[in-house]
């Protein structure tokens, strides 16, 4: 990358203080960047960090007189830092615009303008690819299922059947869309499995991260709204709905035909059963297993998940249990 | 899809009443069926779901006067259902029979009859794939496996070398078998890897979820029975034994060496130790870690796990902590 | 595989004793080994089952007057094993020697000697594969990733842009490294994504698992030291440090930028928050949740991680709540 201060300015705005013509070639947090680096600071306690850096340039809540380096002051630094992430990774990540040869394409394939799809890609028959949709290599796209418009599709990610995903979708590497749901009939102590038709609905905006799993539904369809954010890990079961805006932290498990309402904040690590239904807004305790429905607004921790004053509370008793069990100890013999 | 009434009677059974010649283009939940669809009702709570359903017809376990429209009437509507969801199935999921012209095969490698092998498969030598296998592009077969008649394998799967797989077994994408199990000695405070070289055996009608590892055994076998289902992000270790019909589900943890018995069922993010034995029958609930061998038909839950009658009653009590922390203080208080 | 027992005993060393000349078709463990098999035994509880064995050879601690069959003396009986276990490994699972036709090689690639790279490996601009490297099929390297020499990466493997790789890794099947951090700025209630531009540093001598995903820094790097062994469906979010040595079981859950410190052990499916800090030589207990910072040569368990002593004496005073309970009430009614 090469960027001059001012090319960088007029990415992020703020006010330009010193020479705006210097090189830029890197980007680091304070702690670690180079010369040639760019970096910012939030705040006035990380003031000394910006001092003692060799950063040539950087971002900042308010000017630093002391620094005699170039600076761009604006209100605030990391989401202003952020938009020139965003054009760094542009560049880093950009893929080609084109088929590649070994693409394998099946019948009555729609593909949009602009897609970039790589090596060993796998498109079968009726899949519609939206305009400038980006899919990494070797990932499989299963027939009659569509990808919307400005989406990006990373290395060895395997979309079964009929999944519809929507516009500026990102999935990242080796995650699962569209496989069966586990369900099964128990008949004379056999497990019969119940053939999972159902499909996938994704909305727009939706983030999913590697390794993770959206089971298609048994009937009907598992549906995840739009801004929806999954983190790496997580298993959405069949039949599940999640709503607008939540956001689920790594190894989420949610089990079937369970609803999440909108907003919805699950922290790292959080099992929900089955058939429940999680108010809009909730908030979810990492490590927490909820085993019951939760109205709106909720905020839970624990396992069995419980109101987190109270699991807080529980939590410092448990540490007193020695204590408890000895002063229990003292009065039961005080009472003999 | 496009049925008959008279044609889906005849994969179900039952007793027809109304027109059998109207034809059916969906499949859906009595909730979301629309005109066209096919449902099913259970029992008598769901009828008036199924009085309001504009669904073409429905399955229901008995005569419903009031619905004007075609109905199957049948003992077990939701199994007779699956008998149609399968059909649905097999026509939606239908691999085409041939091997693409970009699939790689080895030496020696022994293919069935009509089977299906998906673009960018490789198949390395000495492998043998049984009649009517499907596999899903992208997938990749080791040295000398070998894949039991009537099995699917979906995308992006990786079968190692030596690995043995049943007839009429389900694995679905992203799934790893036979990759190295966990094993080091130590020496001189330095990790020194186990060669793994044993293998992996699976059973007969075994179902894999998505983005389950199963890994080979260091010395001998990695064993999974007849007839077991294993459920997504589930994790089976070196050298285990997983006995007939057992059913783990999604992130079943099972480390090295350990034994489970017949028709075991592990419910949801349940964590097994190395080198126990899990009797026959046992049931362990949600969430659990098991530090102990459990005997025949156990039903344990809790972490550590618990006989399950223990851990509700520990589970009641931990709510009530505060309430004896309280009581306790004022006891001391009046003794003193 | 065949080998004469001198061959065996040319590789482990020890004293031979018996036929040298015997032919070895096989290795396995006591419990299992057939003729043609060789086998060993760790200690004298082991004797009766060598006794009863029909291996044609057993790598002992000492010599076994009983057994009328050949034998190999020596120390460390399973460490000598492994020696020739590694024989047989290399033997089972080498490479051939040799980029596959259908490999796609972008731009300034550099390959080392005697590579091995499967079929429809994708391997793009600027990527550094080192000496003696061997690649799985349907592998994919991305921009300027680099790979150091002795390195095997199994198949399905997704490794993004810009990551760096030590010599002698292992990377297992369907693993991702350099997938996107999870991060994002809540702005108006939206969730907007911070771009990941850092990288991913592994040191060497590195094994990973199947299924895990080390993801790329949001600034800077995640870094994994030298000797790390991290075990099957671990996450390492953005900006972790992990330290040499360290070993982390299966489901290891280590949040962004905390920092785990060399030799650490950490068991089974253990969450670590973000943001903290691991001493050296930590041990933490499986299932544990840590979520602050541990000073070096802690010893933890439970959730949340505590002492071991005191997660111990709490686990036991658990189940003695409800002896607990009933003394309460009793001494609260004596008392009224």
């Amino acid at each position: 990358m090469k960027f001059t201060l001012n090319e960088i300015h007029s990415i992020i705005g703020g006010k330009i203080i010193g020479d705006g013509d210097i090189v830029i070639t890197g980007i680091a947090s304070v702690e670690v960047a180079k010369e040639g680096d760019i970096t910012f600071i939030r705040n006035d306690p990380l003031v000394p960090q910006a001092l003692m850096s060799v950063a040539s340039a950087i971002v900042t809540h308010r000017e630093i007189l002391q620094l005699k380096k170039p600076q761009i002051v604006i209100e605030n630094p990391y989401l202003a830092f952020t938009k020139f992430m965003e054009v760094v990774a542009k560049e880093r990540y950009m893929r080609q615009v084109g088929i590649h040869s070994t693409v394998i394409i099946g019948k009555e394939v729609s593909l949009g303008k602009d897609v970039s799809i790589g090596a060993h890609v796998v498109i079968e028959d009726g899949a519609k690819i939206g305009d400038r949709v980006a899919v990494y290599p070797n990932t499989f796209i299963g027939r009659e299922s569509s990808i919307g418009d400005d989406s990006i599709i990373y290395a060895n990610v395997s979309i079964r059947e009929n999944v519809v995903i929507g516009k500026r979708a990102i999935i990242h590497c080796n995650s699962v869309i569209g496989d069966d749901g586990f369900g099964y009939l128990q008949i004379e102590k056999r497990h019969v499995k119940i053939p999972q038709v159902g499909i996938v609905e994704i909305g727009d905006d939706v983030e999913i991260g590697a390794m993770v799993t959206i089971c298609r539904a048994a009937l009907d369809a598992t549906i995840i709204g739009n801004g929806v954010k999954i983190d790496n890990h997580s298993h959405i079961a069949h039949n599940v709905t999640i709503g607008d805006n939540a956001m689920l932290i790594a190894y989420a498990k949610i089990a079937g035909s369970t609803k999440i309402g909108k907003n919805v904040l699950i922290a790292e690590d959080v099992g929900i059963t089955d058939h429940v239904s999680i108010g809009d807004n909730c908030i979810i305790g990492g490590g927490s297993n909820v085993y019951r429905s939760l109205k709106t607004g909720a905020v839970v921790w624990g396992s069995p998940a419980k109101p987190i004053t109270e699991e807080k509370r529980i939590q410092i008793l448990i540490k007193k249990l020695p204590e408890m069990y000895n002063a229990m100890k003292r009065l039961v013999k005080t009472s003999q």
